[in-house]
C-alpha cells in the first residue's frame, strides 16, 4: 500500500510522545482533578499565559491583506519584525532577507536536512540532546544522527575533542559526518556555553568546512547571570555556513503557533529554503499575532523581563524541593528542565531499569519524566523533569517522586 | 555548499508566481493607483471577506490550551467540526480520526507523493492543470507528474481512454504511473465532473489498482446547477485507495491560512501521516478560528450561499464583457477562473508566440493572465483569468485586455 520510504513512518509516534498526550488528557488539577496527570514530559513554558492574553485581547482581527497568499518566508513585515528583534545583542545586524520563517523549529530543521546533507550522511550532536532531533533528521530526510556523548562524570562538559573524537568513531562504523548542530542554551542540560567554547566549535567547524546549525530556542530563557554568546558574533569569515534556528515554542510559551525561524547569510540556502519552506507556511494569522508582539517593545520587554523572573522562582522552588528529598541534578542556567540523577534509585543501572523506574513514576505516580534514553544518554538513571508550572503543581510533582522514589 | 538534492531547488520560483508578487507589489486601484497591476494570475477568492470579518470581529481570543502542542493532525475539536461539515451529503460519515490537517492542500500532495511513491513514479494528471502540481509532486518527492493531455478540440472531455493512453505512452517513455490525480470541480477549466465520468475513473484506477488522489478544493465553489458528485460516495470497495484533498484557500477566501486537509480511509496512510505533518502543523491560532466558523453553521451557510451567488455574479459579468470583446472561453461552472481562446491573437501559433502575448499583457496592458504552457496545456493560446473581483476591477480588466488585443 504504501511506498518503501512510506512504510517507514509506520511505525508510530515517539513512545514519549504518545506519554506526552496521555498524560495531557487526564492532567492534575488541585481540586477539579487531584488524581490527574503531572506531565513534566515536555518542554513547554507554562508560566506565560497572563501576559499572552494580555497581548490576544487587544490584537486588531486579521487583515484582507493577511487572508491571502502572502511571502511563503513570513511576511516583509514579520521577517523585519524579527529581525530587529534578533539583531539586538548582535555586532552585525540581522537583514529581514536572512530570515525565513517555517512551521517549527523541527520544520526548519527537516528542510535544512534536506537541503544541506546526502541522504545517510551523519550530523554530530552532543549527547545527551533533544530527543525530537531523531525524527526531524531522519523520518523525512534520511540524515543520520550522530550522538557525541558527554559524561556525566565531569559535569557533561563540552569539548571540540569530544567531537573530533565521535567523528573518527562515526566513520569507522561507516558514517560520515558531514555537519554539527549544538543548542545553546542546552536542552536537557539547561547550560550556557562560554563564548570561548563557543569560539572553539567554529574554529573547529571551519577547519573541517562543517557546516553548523546553530539552535537558540533558548535564547531568552536563561534566568541566571550567564552571559549568552550568540553565535553569530563569532562566526566571523566562517557566516555562510553558521545557520541558526530559532522559534516562538520556548521564549514566548507558544509550542501551539508552531513558528519556527531560520537566520542564515548563506545566499545558496535562502534561494532554496523557500522551495520546501512552501510546504510549510506559517499561517498568515498567526503572523499576525507575531507582528503585533514583535512590534510592542513595551511588552515584549515585560514578557522577557517577567519569563526570566518566573523561570528562576519556578527553578527555586523545584530545586529546593528535590533538595529536600537528597535528590541530585545538573544544575541549570536556563530552560525550563532539570536533568535529575536517579542512579540510585534504579534496581539495575541499565536502560531496563531506568524504564522500569520510568513505568513506575508513570504508570503508578502518574507523574510524567523524559527517561535518558529517549536523550542519548551515556548512562542509565537519569530523567528530564520540565518545571515551568506554578507552585502547587511543583508541589505536588515533589511529593509523587518522593513517593515513588521511596516505594522499591 | 548545498547537497545534490539542495542544489535542484536552486532554480528559483515558478516565474508566474513572481508575476504574481511583482503585480501584487503594485496593485491598482480606481482611484490611488490607476496605473497599477490588475492581477488576474492567481485562482485566489477576493468576495469574502466582509463575511470572514464579520466572523475574524466575534472571535474570542486563543485560549491557554491553544498556546500548547495539540494534536499534529489538527486538533480534534477541529477535526470533529471538520468532518460534520465535509460529510454533508455523503452517504457515510467522516470520522474525525479519517481527517489530517496540515498547512495547505500543496504540503498534503507534497506528504502524499512521499508516502504512496518512490522517486522516479509518474502520477497522472489530466492536462490542462493546476501550475502547481509539478512543484508539489517533484521539488521534495521526486514524483514526476505525466500529463494526460486533453483537447480544446472537443471541449477538454476527459475519459478513461485517455488516462490509458497516457499511463501506455509514459511507459514507453520509461515512466511507470503509479497513481492518478483529478481535481474536481476542475481547475483551470471550472469542469464539474458527471457521476459517470466519475464512477468510470475510478472503476478504472480499480481495475488498474492505482491509489487516486482526489482534489476537491473548489468543492463548495459551484456557482450554477451542477450536480457535485462527491468521491467517497462512488469509492465503494476501493475506498482505501482514494484519497480526497481539501482546503480552505478557495471556497472560504482563505488562501493566507494555509490550511488543508486530506481525508482517507487508508489506516497505513492515516498512521503515517502525523510522521510528516509533525513538520507542517497548522498553527493552533489559526485552527481556533476555523473552529468557530465551521461551528456557527448559520454563518457557514450565509457563506457558502454568498460564495456561490457572487461568483455567479462576477462570471457573469467578466463574460459578458469577453462577449462584447468576442473574445471566445471555455464555459465554466464552478471555480473563479476562466480559460480564455487567445489563439487568434497569437502572431505565432506556438509556446514563443503565446509567450509573447503573455509579456505584452503582463508588460504594456499591466494585466496579469497565466499563459497555457504553465498548465501544459496541448494548444498554445489558451490562458486562464481568474475573475473572483468587483465589477470596477473586471471592467478594467477588460478594457486592458480589448487595447492589448487590439493593438498588434
Amino acid at each position: 500500500m504504501l511506498s518503501n520510504r512510506g512504510q517507514k513512518n509506520l511505525a508510530g509516534s515517539n513512545p514519549l510522545v504518545a506519554a506526552h498526550f496521555n498524560a495531557e488528557a487526564d492532567p492534575w488539577h488541585a481540586q477539579r482533578n487531584p488524581e490527574g496527570y503531572i506531565n513534566m514530559g515536555t518542554a513547554e513554558n507554562g508560566l506565560l499565559y497572563d501576559l499572552l492574553k494580555e497581548k490576544f485581547n487587544h490584537t486588531a482581527p486579521v487583515s484582507e491583506k493577511l487572508t491571502h497568499y502572502t511571502d511563503m518566508r513570513g511576511d516583509h513585515n514579520l521577517r523585519k519584525a524579527f529581525a530587529e528583534f534578533y539583531s539586538r545583542g548582535l555586532n552585525n545586524r540581522i537583514e529581514p532577507s536572512q530570515v525565513v520563517f517555517s512551521t517549527g523549529s523541527s520544520a526548519i530543521l527537516d528542510q535544512l536536512a534536506h537541503l544541506l546533507f546526502e541522504p545517510g550522511d551523519g550530523i554530530l550532536i552532543p549527547a545527551p540532546y533533544y530527543a525530537g532531533f531523531d525524527h526531524d533528521f531522519r523520518a523525512r530526510a534520511g540524515v543520520t544522527p550522530v550522538p557525541a556523548y558527554l559524561s556525566g562524570a565531569d559535569g557533561y562538559r563540552l569539548s571540540v575533542e569530544v567531537l573530533a573524537e565521535s567523528i573518527y568513531r562515526a566513520s569507522e562504523d561507516g558514517i560520515q559526518v558531514k555537519g554539527i548542530l549544538i543548542t545553546n542554551p542546552n536542552n536537557p542540560l539547561g547550560d550556557v556555553y562560554p563564548p570561548d567554547l563557543v569560539r572553539e566549535i567554529i574554529e573547529f567547524a571551519k577547519s573541517r568546512q562543517l557546516p553548523v546549525i546553530w539552535d537558540e530556542i533558548y535564547r531568552h530563557s536563561i534566568f541566571d547571570d550567564s552571559p549568552f554568546t550568540p553565535i553569530l558574533n563569532l562566526a566571523d569569515g566562517y557566516d555562510e555556513h553558521v545557520h541558526v534556528v530559532y522559534g516562538f515554542a520556548k521564549d514566548f510559551g507558544l509550542s501551539g503557533f508552531k513558528a519556527g525561524v531560520l537566520i542564515t547569510r548563506n545566499s545558496d540556502l535562502l534561494k532554496a529554503m523557500p522551495q520546501l519552506t512552501y510546504f510549510a507556511c506559517l499561517s498568515s494569522s498567526t503572523q499576525h499575532l507575531l507582528i503585533e508582539m514583535l512590534s510592542d517593545h513595551d511588552w515584549l520587554h515585560k514578557l522577557q523581563k517577567e519569563n526570566r523572573i518566573r523561570i528562576a522562582r519556578a527553578y527555586q522552588t523545584f530545586t529546593s524541593l528535590l533538595d529536600e528529598l537528597n535528590i541530585p541534578y545538573h544544575p541549570a542556567s536556563a530552560g525550563f528542565f532539570l536533568w535529575l540523577d536517579l542512579r540510585s534509585w534504579l534496581n539495575s543501572s541499565n536502560r531496563a531499569g531506568e524504564m522500569k523506574l520510568y513505568r513506575k513514576l508513570f504508570d503508578t505516580g502518574k507523574i510524567n519524566l523524559s527517561p535518558g534514553a529517549g536523550f542519548h544518554s551515556l548512562e542509565s538513571g537519569w530523567f528530564r523533569a520540565c518545571y515551568a508550572r506554578d507552585d502547587a503543581y511543583l508541589k505536588e510533582a515533589a511529593s509523587r517522586i518522593e513517593e515513588v522514589l521511596n516505594t522499591r
